[in-house]
Order: structure tokens, then C-alpha cells, then sequence
């Protein structure tokens, strides 16, 4: 009976990802589903890459928490078109959530749409939200035996991207060791080093973006 | 249909949770629910506290998982007896999982046991094991919105652990910030700053564990 309700669940949310997708390919935009634990740094990657990704391609975020519209508010004073999305209490976004907020974006005027997950490392990994593209963020303040520990979070990874490098430092993370436990979960994806303090990795997480969308309509 | 379920399935939840904690009051047994994110530092929390906390406590661990052995194997060469309970993914213990679990712990010889539960600041909020206290535990590398973007972790703490201190030259994490939102949160709760690679609060921790569990055995 559990499993029967679950796959009915996941039946649902695939349904849904599908005719997002599809409303995405008909218009031309990409979408991106951007995952993490809390606190991995993925409003402030937002904040950073923002600016840079503004300069040729339409871009707009989606920006999925339990509670507040603290995120929501810093992607805004970039000047760049966002949505809240608020789950009340609810560990990940899905597809039809997504679809009820896809209403409030002018689609069509858009080259990228960059969702921002609910900060869990765990259940937002199992619900397909329509996107072309996941990206992961591990912060290496969180430690480095996260890869192995949360498989399910970067197994389905087209970019990881390591955030809080500046830590370095200071916490136990053996950059070498995580790599040999992604390769594991994951050999396909491309892994970028960076620090929103000092920019570093900024410009390549920027340009694999830029490169992930279709600029169709920049000059 | 979907909140009959999930009545359902917090209801069971809540018997199980009911027969765990008569079993540790029988024993004279204290439990302490250990919550907090992915990397947060609740497994180096435990390796810096149960050397103190042995002297004067027979102290056994659970330990959340969903993958890996990782952290039981750093907890049993503590000489701690641990038990690895693996949810295959699952994102939360249940008051279930722990049942099962108890059955490999000698209860009879134990003062307290700790659950580290798995890395989430979601989910296992909403799953009462049988747990006599609730210790929650945020890094200071997480920034200090944290406590108002995931109210319901820190609503039910009886102790919050700010983790990492040491960090707090390098990341944005106003403590008075955090402290604000967790008193809107959760008033009565103490808050206890911890960094385990200075031992900074460490007897701190130690001293409020021991206070809660009943060392009846204990010269």
C-alpha cells in the first residue's frame, strides 16, 4: 500500500516534469535545477553568477524554501525576475508546484530559468522538475565525505560545483578524497572549485550556464 | 487521500515512538535526539563530547544513515558502543527503525543514548523517535538565516548547538542575528557556541548531557 502511493506520487510528478519540459523546448528556454544542502552557498552562487549571465542571456529564478522570502528578495535586488516559492514546511519542490509558479514567469521572454531548490540534501534529489540540467553544490565546510554519504544527491549532477573554497584552510575537506567518491557515484560530471568572497570559479560556473542555454534571442 | 496516509503513517510513527520511550523510562534510560543538516558536525560533536561524557555515563549511539558506515565506525573506536541504522536513501528515522535497532543495544547497562539522525533539516524534525530531548545543531558555515528559513527544526529543540565557531572570522554569521530569529522560534531553548578543533564549549555539551540522562549506576 506505501509503495503503491509513493509510485503514484512519483507517477504524478513525472507527468507533470514532462509537460514542464515540453512548455520549456516549445519556448526555447532552458531550466536548471540548482541542488544542495542548506547553507551550501546556492543563493549566494546565484548572486554571483547573476550579473555575469544577465549580460546576454534573459535569465529568471525560481526560488524554492520552507519559510521567508529572504532568497527571493536577494536574487530581486539584482534586478532579475524571481518567484518564491514556499512549500510550508514541505522538503522539495516537484513539478506541479513548479507548474503553479511557471505561470507567474514570462516565459517566452526568457533564455534561462534557474531553479533554486528547498535546501536538502536528500529528497529534492528523487523529483524531476522538468529541467535540462542539475547542478549540485556541496560546500566544503560540510565536509568531505558528503559524496559518499548522500549518493542519491550527485548521481544525476551535470555540474557539481565545490562552494566555499576560502574554507580550505580551515575545515577537514580532502579536495582529492571527494573527487575520488564523486568519480565513483558519478564520472561524468564536471566539478568547478569556487569562493563567492574572491569570485574564484565564478566566470566557469558563468560560461557553462551561458553555454547550457540557448541564447536565441541575444544578439 | 494523501493526508489520510500521512496520518496514518505519523500515527504509527507516534505508537512506536510511545513503546520506545516506556522502554528507556523501564531502564532508567535517557534518549537524546540528535538533529541538524548534512555537515553540520553532529558525528564530531559526539567524538569530542563521549570521551567526557563515558567517565560518569554508561553512553551508547544510533547512528542515521543513508548510506555508509562512516560515521559508526568513528563512533566504535571511541569504544562507544554503536549501532549503524542505514535508511537506503530514506531522508528520516522513524520511531520504527529505532525499534528494531534497540534490540542490538544492551538497554539494561545504559544511562544514556544518543540517535544521530540523518543529515536533514527537514524531514526527521517531524518524527518523534521516543526521545526524552531534542538537540539541534547548526553550523555557523550554514549563515544565520537558517534558523528562520527552517523554523520547524528549532522549534521542539531543548538545546541548540552552534557549531564551527571557529569559522566565524571567515563566514557571514551574525550570532546575535541567529539568536534574534531562534528566540522568535524557540524562546526556551539554551544555545550553547562549539568549535571541537579548540574544544571551545565542548564541557559545556558534556555538562548538559549529563544533567539530562540519570547516571543511577554511577559511583
Amino acid at each position: 500500500m506505501k509503495i503503491e502511493v509513493l509510485r503514484n506520487v512519483l507517477q504524478k510528478n513525472e507527468w507533470a516534469a514532462e509537460e514542464n519540459r515540453a512548455c520549456f523546448d516549445e519556448r526555447g528556454v532552458t531550466c536548471v535545477n540548482l541542488l544542495g544542502g542548506a547553507g551550501c552557498g546556492k543563493t549566494s552562487l546565484l548572486e554571483a553568477t547573476l550579473p555575469t549571465l544577465k549580460e546576454n542571456l534573459r535569465v529568471a529564478v525560481l526560488e524554492g524554501d520552507l519559510a521567508t522570502t529572504r532568497d527571493a528578495e536577494r536574487i530581486a535586488a539584482l534586478d532579475v525576475p524571481v518567484v518564491q516559492l514556499l512549500t510550508d514546511g514541505g522538503c522539495h519542490l516537484n513539478a506541479t508546484l513548479v507548474q503553479q509558479a511557471l505561470k507567474q514567469i514570462p516565459l517566452d521572454e526568457l533564455d534561462l530559468l534557474v531553479i533554486e531548490n528547498v535546501g536538502n540534501p536528500i529528497c529534492p534529489a528523487n523529483f524531476d522538475l522538468g529541467e535540462h540540467r542539475r547542478v549540485v553544490v556541496l560546500s566544503v565546510a560540510e565536509g568531505d565525505d558528503k559524496p559518499a554519504k548522500y549518493p542519491l544527491l550527485f548521481k544525476d549532477a551535470d555540474l557539481i560545483v565545490l562552494t566555499k573554497c576560502d574554507l580550505l584552510p580551515y575545515v577537514k575537506f580532502d579536495v582529492e578524497r571527494a573527487r575520488a567518491d564523486l568519480a565513483r557515484v558519478n564520472p561524468r560530471a564536471e566539478i568547478v572549485r569556487t569562493d563567492t568572497n574572491t569570485a574564484t570559479g565564478i566566470d566557469r560556473l558563468a560560461a557553462w550556464l551561458s553555454a547550457t542555454a540557448r541564447p536565441q534571442a541575444s544578439a
